[in-house]
Parts: structure tokens; sequence; C-alpha cells
């Protein structure tokens, strides 16, 4: 299981985490115009949706909020795709992985990896993929993936 | 728009192509034991799915069919992730893309991942991804993919 340093607290994204999350992806990319409204709606969007089995979240997304000032120090997600191969089964992507500034070398980042990863193969997934960067091999590596593939993109 | 070749359709899978699917894609991994019953439920639950806005589907099952046998000649899908970055932007995720041993060399496999990006990209997605061995790349690369970074993975 997975274990948070002190002062530290994981759990499931809420709407109160408006500011703290979209300050957070900005680090990662870019984030543009987010209302607190539309925040909002998609935060409630992702906490409906469920995969056919099990009442599993579909969507599984997550902060590292620091416990005396409630900011968030990381954030991500784990969403889960239900398949036919491998007898129905079902793969967890691991996306939008960000780190707060004022937060990194805490091993946070690794710390939530853990956690989506578990959140993932709890809930039945047959393996857990991401994409990332080829600069960022080495952290994955350390928490325990292994290059698969390659990952190709159009963009619109 | 994407062009079908004389004598073969492309559409949304339907519970029909139980077989035809489960055939195709045994060429590309492991299938297992997936019963009639099992895939028309994930074929109900795919098509019930949407995306918060616009009645958009989040599944995108295809399968092209030869026309005069009913036989299922290649399949894919396209999923499509609701996000927060990119202003509540989503992103498309082309997966298991199988083309029937008797119906490859006939650029089956393009045509069905054009379609799946043309669907993707008219959901309104800001990118489309997938993930592929290194030996495929030359194949996505000539249906308008570029390398975009590494896909890492834990199996359970
Ligand atoms: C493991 C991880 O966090 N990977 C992220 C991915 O989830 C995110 O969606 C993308 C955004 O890049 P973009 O702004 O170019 O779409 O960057 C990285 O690949
Ligand atoms: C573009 C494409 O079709 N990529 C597929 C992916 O969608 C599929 O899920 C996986 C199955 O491999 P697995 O049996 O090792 O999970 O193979 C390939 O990476």
């Amino acid at each position: 299981e997975v274990r948070v340093p002190n002062g530290f607290s994981i759990r499931r994204i809420q709407k109160q985490d408006y500011e703290g999350v979209i300050k957070t992806l900005s680090i990662l990319t870019t984030v543009g115009a987010v209302t607190e409204k539309q925040f909002g709606s998609i935060v409630e969007y992702w906490d409906t949706q469920k995969l056919p089995k099990g009442d599993v979240y579909k969507y599984n997304p997550y902060v590292i909020v620091e416990d005396s000032t409630g900011k968030v120090a990381a954030t991500g997600n784990v969403i889960i795709e239900q398949k036919l191969i491998h007898e129905c089964g079902l793969v967890g992507h691991i996306e939008d992985i960000a780190v707060g500034s004022e937060f990194q070398g805490k091993k946070l980042g690794a710390l939530l990896i853990n956690k989506l990863t578990e959140v993932g193969l709890e809930s039945g997934c047959y393996k857990i993929i991401l994409d990332c960067d080829p600069k960022n091999v080495a952290f994955y590596e350390k928490c325990g993936f292994h290059t698969a593939g390659v990952e190709m993109q159009i963009k619109a």
C-alpha cells in the first residue's frame, strides 16, 4: 500500500481543488481558460462515469494535498478502458501527471504514480500504460514501468 | 472524407459482428474466452457511454466488412478522453487495430486508421494518439502520424 509522507494526503480530486489543480497542470502543458464552473462540471462527469462491472470508476483523478495549507502538491489521473481482448480486459491509462514547482524533490511524483497504479490494478486492469517524453523514462522505470512501445500522434 | 474500396463497408461494430471481430482481434493479441453474451454487453456499454458535451460517443468501435460475405476484414476503436488541459480538451486514443489475414495488402488498415482519426477529430479532439510496436512506426507515418513519446507499462 502507498505511504504518504507526514503532512500530506492523497485523495480523489474535489471541486474545491480548482485553483490548485489548474495551477499544477500548467507545469505540464497548456491549460488555457478553464472556469471554476467548467472544472466543477468535469469533476462531476468524472465522478459519474463507471465501468460495466463492479461499480468501478472509469476516471480516477487524484491530488496530493499539503495538509497545513490545503495546497495541491501534485495531480494525475488513471483512466480505465473497457476492451474485448484479454477476456474483456481493462487497461489503465495514466495521464496528466504534474508536481507543483514548490513541491518537487519530495518523491511525491513517484508516490502519485504508485497510487494511480494501485488504483488501476485494484480496479482489475491487466496492465497500466502511460506515454511520456524520453527524458522521463528513467523516472518511470524507478516507478516499476518498462518501455513497451512508441507513442504516435496527429494534431488537429 | 474516407473512401472505402468497392465491395467493402465501414461502420460501428454491431452485436452481429461477434465471431468476425473476435477472430480478427486474435491476430493482434490474446483474446481468450469471450462469449457472444459478453460481447453483446460490451457493445451495448460502448454504445451508451457519452462525453459531457454534444452527444458524442466516448467509444468508437469500427469494423470494415466485406459486403458479399459479411466477413469482418478489419477492426479498431478510438476512445475519447475528457481532460482539463487544453481548455477542457479531448484526446482520442486509437486502440486494438487488427486486419484479418485474408484481407491484408488491400490498404484496409490505413483506411481504418483514417476513419478513426476522422471520427476523433470530428468529435473535437485536439490530438489523436496511439501506441504501437516500433516495427509499425513506418505504417503509422504513412497514415500521417508522428512519433510523440515513449509508451511504458506495468503488467498485473
Ligand atoms: C504520464 C503523463 O503524464 N503523460 C502526459 C500526458 O498524460 C499528457 O496528456 C500530455 C500532454 O501533452 P500535450 O499538451 O502535448 O497534449 O503530456 C504527457 O504525455
Ligand atoms: C494502435 C494499436 O492497435 N495498438 C495496440 C493496442 O491498442 C492494444 O491494446 C495492444 C495490445 O497488446 P497487449 O495484448 O500486450 O495488451 O497492442 C497494440 O499496442
